[in-house]
């Protein structure tokens, strides 16, 4: 059984642990794979972000955010990022968080949810997108430095919510 | 005669008047059209941006910003964003800080620029854009509320500085 909620002050240590395993391989996201636990906390629960965990049987298995891409005229359209423990990947906890995550955002009123910097390495969630009918509308041309793969490019994907 | 240089505490005044001219009509950029002062010159002046005026005979005309556009292993590409006094807008200050931009992204050893949010009904600033080498390389649908003519697309603009 997976609950997905609203994150709370007791789940920082399970998100900073989720977040560092995440970030660290420095192969998926732009965050500093050396982020201090302080900054990576504070930009996981900034005021302007909804932050959610996916708890299965009392653990803290994944994590996402939730927030506005854009300020004032372009508030209308979401952006959000997804974490899950790399011992649970490719068990449907993502697929689950970001269901729920496209739930919230109609619920909030949002019209569109956009992701500016999927790297185009991480197949698995490129896949994913796809499949919850996101599109790539743009592609970034080397944007990424992959620590293995060199200079990679990156997309951008997007989904009405009408 | 055109003066482009980096900007100093006693720019601040003459950078909020454009700031807040370009910014009011809503028109152009995802700003709040009613930003205050002190959260407009926080954002031009951040650590981790660099801020230039554009000054002609001892006024400052106008004012842009370059970045990285991504922590980390995004740091390679440049983010930069441009303001002109309304009242001499159209008279070149726009591409000759543009052009200032782009060269001093390569001495900082960009290797390529990005714009995330250029409004597609602002055809002055596309036009120049693509002048200057860049291209549209993805199209957010309806991602800003325009004022007069409701949601238009947003272009994501691209060039290599390599």
């Amino acid at each position: 059984m997976l609950d997905i909620r609203l994150a709370t002050e007791t789940d920082r240590d399970a998100i900073w642990n989720i977040f560092h395993a995440v970030v660290a391989p420095g192969d998926t996201y732009a965050f500093n794979p050396r982020i201090s636990r302080e900054d990576a906390l504070a930009y996981w629960f900034r005021a302007d972000t909804h932050t959610y965990v996916a708890e299965e049987d009392g653990r803290v298995v994944g994590t996402y955010i939730l927030k506005a891409n854009q300020p004032s005229h372009g508030s209308h359209v979401a952006n959000a990022a997804f974490m899950v423990a790399p011992d649970v990947q490719g068990s449907g906890v993502g697929r689950r968080m970001a269901e729920h995550c496209l739930a919230e955002a109609r619920q909030l009123g949002f019209r569109a949810m956009q992701f500016n910097f999927v790297v185009s390495t991480n197949e698995g969630a490129i896949r994913l997108w796809k499949q919850l009918g996101f599109k790539i509308v743009g592609t970034l041309p080397g944007a990424f430095r992959h620590p293995q793969k060199g200079y990679v490019d990156v997309y951008v994907m997007f989904r009405s919510l009408l």
